[in-house]
């Protein structure tokens, strides 16, 4: 890093590094990170682009907060307990207003999820945040895509749609009668959730697990290609939360619920004799086979960024 | 990762990520890695974007090369056994023939360091790449740039300022008379080599490194504050190739070997005592006080992103 990036991290980003397992943060030439014994290392990275994963006037704060969840995710998805994360930051221009808002994001991201800011790279460009997030778990319990077995219970946390709904929202696609409902679908598209402390307590319970980002069919689509197995959903199952209930569109609503990307949910498969989880609902089942059907399919699929 | 995404990478990518300490490469929510026992575990982040870092029309082979060779140099600087890389590619289209020389590149440079590839993200809009490196060290056996003392000699690996004069021909700023000198600077930048090898073997030798990515008085600079320690360096000293030495402005030659960037070589501090590894050269001495002195000094410090 050069000696302006340095001191622009040192000001702003100062006293988000300490972690149980940062052994060194930023300020040399990588982060040294402590991984416990007996367990593995799980690392994912995550770009989000202006314009393309969030809209330019989205608030500098749930940029960085919405960057963070995103990437958390995936550490939720595989049951990881939080570790530490780099943040690659692009700015067209140093502006300290927007700075200030977007630590006060970044240190709420951290905070909430347990990652300490352990390192990363500042340079001038088109907005950008890559986020690396770093976890660990003991070395054979971990979560993944594949093992979903035929008579599996498929499951997911939350509700679903919302975050498509407040992005709908954000742009003035989408207006609604309850301000109150329009908040709070705004929140979960700019404040979503990881599902950390879900995630780590499927660790052994679940036989496979995948955060939704891409959106339910799609997301589902790949946690039953990782696991060689096919998926029915049945749509009336979805749990949708109140605010997105209280559209008068209720075909657009299942069509987020669907399609739309961004919940963070975790969708997760059970055993028959497995309990359900406390927030958690049934929405379908694994059977022998391929693909996903669903007795509503919309048009529109998972956002792809080079297909659309 | 979405649907397009995911073939793509599948698609160009297959094949490279394979490595001793990858439990579970592409294809989950995060990459699993295992850190061997009593080992820690160092983590770097780096985003090169095109027409800051390298021009636009340098080769998608040397893009890729050069950015996976710039990350990988933190884990030398660190004395890191490479364990796996993580590539966020930001992509205005798909093109097959760009990507297919890219990918070209990363396979030499994933060859070239033993840095499988682990995981990444792949998103559209203004050409960037964020490559994420992780490595591993001995829990107390790691370098850091603090740790220089008064005494101490001052060394630096390889020849400097030629990367610097090989983006300047690669602009077009500049040309030589010989074609095999230019040929010869040129590469330096476009093929950069992380000194991954020296840096393992300076540990439990070196007091501090760094890598020189932003000139050798902004690194030395970052090396004595970190060590709270002064730096002399005797520019008659620092080694200079030959094809950097045939260039008819000496004094240029020496701005860039002092200030030029992207070399990627080890700057290290040795005690009076050890022995100069080979390929090595002394330039300098620690001294007790602060900042960095040179016999000459040129009016262009080390490049920095938000000051330039």
């Amino acid at each position: 890093m050069a000696n302006g990036e340095f001191s622009l991290i040192q000001q702003y980003f100062v006293g988000l590094g300490e972690g149980p397992f940062v052994e060194r943060g930023v300020g040399d030439d990588a982060a040294t990170l402590r991984v416990p014994a007996g367990h593995v290392l799980h690392v994912s990275t995550d770009t989000a682009l202006v314009d393309v994963h969030f809209p330019s006037d989205l608030p500098a704060a749930d940029m960085a907060y919405r960057s963070v969840m995103a990437a958390a995710s995936d550490l939720a998805a595989m049951g990881a307990q939080p570790m530490a994360l780099l943040l690659s930051l692009t700015l067209p221009a140093v502006e300290k207003d927007w700075l200030q808002q977007f630590t006060a994001g970044l240190k709420a991201a951290c905070r909430e999820t347990g990652l300490p800011l352990a390192g990363g790279d500042t340079t001038r460009g088109a907005l950008s945040l890559t986020v690396t997030v770093l976890g660990s778990t003991p070395e054979s319990q971990f979560l993944t895509r594949g093992g979903a077995k035929p008579g599996d219970r498929l499951c997911v946390s939350g509700t679903l749609g919302d975050a498509a709904a407040g992005l709908s929202i954000l742009k003035g696609e989408v207006s609604m009668r309850c301000p109150d409902a329009e908040q709070a679908l705004r929140d979960r598209f700019a404040r979503p959730t990881a599902r950390l402390t879900l995630g780590q307590a499927l660790r052994g319970i679940a036989s496979a697990a995948i955060d939704i980002s891409d959106g339910l069919l799609a997301d589902a689509g790949h946690l039953a290609t990782a696991s060689d197995i096919g998926i029915e959903i049945d749509s009336a199952q979805i749990p949708l939360s109140d605010a997105l209930r209280s559209l008068d569109d209720t075909e657009q609503a299942l069509r987020w619920a669907l399609a739309g990307g961004d919940d963070y949910e975790l969708l997760f498969c059970l055993s028959p004799l497995a309990a359900l989880p406390a927030g958690c609902t049934e929405i379908g089942r694994v059977v022998a086979g391929s693909g996903i059907s669903c007795d509503v399919m919309p048009e529109q699929l998972g956002y792809d960024h080079f297909t659309h």
